[in-house]
């Protein structure tokens, strides 16, 4: 088991594919190498599509070797969450129901990931309808833990190298969580940021993401699907430029402890008070609740975001869950058949409230705005648990998902020699500037440039 | 072909069925009858359910005479759009790419309607993926004529007295239309009103809607879906009593031209005016363009709801176009293919300049509801036009689509023998209040205390 994880970049090996000395066909081959050596322990993958990748990977290979690439991302490797639909594989799902189920249609960022030139590697596992119920994959940097949920094999397959970037979906911490178990690159888009269509992810604070081997790649990712197909219908999409937006540090972070906070070791909160020390020493201010009302207003509300996620969920999955229940009820988990009797006793007016809820937290979030560039809290409670059972706690990525707002879970902390991410969350509709954020961030705390960075 | 059209209020019925004078069942078999007369002619289903409806017909009647009905629809025979998916039923989505494809399940919406006990009698003719190229339903009122698109068939088949009510969908002008050209009620409602989970309706602007024999039975089909499995996710859903809210006369209405008054012929004019006459004779404020500053400019700023509704529907329909035309282009109409070209030509920016000009036109007309109670207007330039090959002109519609708020036909004028309907726009989220406005402006206008309302 490695320690450091085989993070492959992309994009950082791009300036080799254009100077002839590396190329995506090659590339592909590590990658498969890896996959070779671990899938069989790791279980990333619901399905894969070898042939067709190498294939692809060859027909990029003749585009950078003639300088006319589709993309920065034309031949990178790339593992789709199985509750994405593509035409040449099946989408499970991570149900029993959808095992084999053929859309026989690509989905939207699918279809623009191929447009880019990127290889539809595979369909990595989800939970049960991306929700709490694992599938069997480990996490690859130690097999007795979970990778993190929903998006657990898409994360688990960037940690061992099987791939440059992975689609997920995160509707309460389902990239977040996985990420910084798995020592990855997450990214929750803001709402709508990337374009749903054919996935199974309709929930209103549901977003797809991408879970990348570095920032540039999952930025690289992101935004040549948005360029092809946009964000959700009536969003704006993802705005920015058509590379990684460059570093700029901010004035002021919020250090956000969220309802997590508490869960977290003397070390590791030790680890990441290290992190903020090193920002100030950078020149950052970083306020909290101590020193700021505003602050503590919303640490204050971002205690409801789970609940408030909880109920709102419930509600909007009664359909589907209705008609899975009524197919074959024994199909479903005992868990999912739980939350589907529960979200039944729930009348439309007890949705509303909590949507004037959401709404009323968003808002109060949104004031930060005024006087910060963005916030800074841990990606969760602490590495990976043993056990694959569950898929760990999200009360760190949560309030993320219930905002709306862009979150991104940079690797740069461990305990135990286990990754644990740093979360930075940004404000809604503002991903690029999160980005520039980021890379500053990263730079501060690693103290060197990043590869693909 | 009968010169008044026959439709069959459900809910007009119900006394009868609570009183055990009528049945469900009995009458279901009266639209049986006519589906049996006329239907070869109309042409309104793509396929029917009969053998099952009956069945259910049996059920609901059984349940009536025990004083156990589901709600007030049990046993209401219903047509569905044939976007919409109905797991005992193909979804054709009105293009050959998907003739006879079965997704297996019912739509929220569907779910929701058998759970009040409604009969699914069949799928109703829709134009190519519920756009601009026509199916092959007649208009009853006169066979030579367009039902108007794209919910055709749910229209046609509510006025041949086919089944009580019809589930359409709008984007543009796809309910308001042809319940204007086949003289039937039909309810846009607001942004997000009726769940769309399980149909070919993705689009930032469409919502699910229900074309019906009364204003009743418009209002209680929608509610009790809402009731069951609410709006889209991240909206409200209908918001009102369980029961058509009771009629209530306004105050003040704005009369909207719209783009489409220079396009109606004097004869109509006239009797819109005569109309608007009527309503003012009651009490009722009516003002317009010309003596207020703020409506004129609304009317103004909906001159661009046609060109800007285009622009959106064209980016987000990019995917799937862009998959139906890979896989098979020769199986798109060339409308569908042409679109699909300009829609190619746009980049993310003009899509976000077109969201933001529809977010500055909803602020305008938004400001109206200081002033008026809600917008009165035709639903379409005239009758129905002569000829399948079109649907007819969208003008009076898509302004209600674009703003994103609640909007009714209701059959109240005719020209030439074939009926028109009169317009109301209300306010977003404020779709109760409407049908109270509605039932006022029905009975000042016909005079009479209307059947079911």
């Amino acid at each position: 088991m490695p320690s450091k994880p085989l993070r492959h970049s992309f994009i950082a090996a791009t300036p080799a594919f254009a100077a002839g000395r590396d190329t995506p066909r090659a590339f592909l081959e590590l990658c498969l190498e890896q996959i070779e050596a671990r899938e069989k322990d790791v279980l990333a993958f619901v399905e894969t599509a070898i042939p067709a990748a190498r294939s692809a990977a060859d027909a990029a290979t003749a585009r950078w070797r003639e300088n006319r690439q589709l993309s920065s991302i034309d031949g990178m490797p790339i593992g789709v969450k199985d509750v994405i639909e593509t035409a040449d594989m099946a989408t499970g799902k991570g149900s029993p129901l959808f095992t084999g189920w053929q859309s026989g249609w690509d989905s939207a960022s699918v279809k623009a990931l191929r447009e880019a030139g990127a290889l539809i590697l595979g369909k990595t596992v989800t939970t049960e309808f991306a929700a709490s119920v694992p599938g069997p994959t480990r996490n690859p940097h130690d097999l007795t833990r979970t990778p993190g949920g929903s998006s657990s094999g898409s994360a688990a397959g960037v940690a061992a190298g099987f791939f440059s970037a992975g689609l997920g979906t995160q509707v309460v911490g389902s990239i977040v969580r996985p990420s910084s178990f798995c020592g990855v690159y997450g990214y929750k888009p803001s709402l709508g940021g990337i374009n749903r269509g054919g996935s199974h992810d309709y929930m209103s604070q549901s977003c797809q993401g991408v879970l990348a081997a570095s920032l540039a790649d999952v930025w690289q990712t992101a935004i040549e699907i948005v360029a092809r197909t946009g964000g959700d219908p009536g969003y704006p999409g993802i705005v920015g430029p058509m590379t990684l937006p460059e570093a700029k540090a901010p004035r002021r972070l919020v250090f956000l402890e969220t309802p997590g906070w508490g869960a977290v070791s003397a070390p590791l909160k030790a680890a990441f008070e290290g992190t903020l020390a090193r920002l100030r020493a950078a020149g950052i201010e970083i306020v909290g609740r101590a020193n700021a009302a505003e602050v503590a207003e919303v640490e204050a509300a971002i205690c409801e975001a789970l609940p408030v996620t909880r109920d709102i969920n419930g509600w909007e999955s009664i359909w589907p869950l209705n008609i899975y229940s009524e197919r074959d009820a024994s199909k479903l988990s005992p868990q999912m058949r739980d939350r589907l009797k529960e979200s039944l006793a729930m009348r439309p007016d007890d949705y509303r409230r909590c949507l004037a809820r959401r709404a009323a937290i968003r808002a109060l979030y949104a004031r930060l705005a005024e006087g910060a560039d963005g916030c800074i809290a841990l990606s969760a409670t602490g590495p990976a648990p043993v056990g694959l059972l569950s898929t760990g706690d999200p009360s760190f990525a949560v309030p993320g998902s219930l905002l709306g707002v862009p979150a991104l879970s940079l690797p740069l902390l461990s305990e135990g020699g286990l990754p644990v991410g740093v979360q930075l969350l940004g404000f809604e509709q503002q991903d690029a500037a999160l980005f520039a954020i980021a890379g500053a961030v990263e730079r501060i705390v690693t103290g060197e440039a990043v590869a693909g960075g």
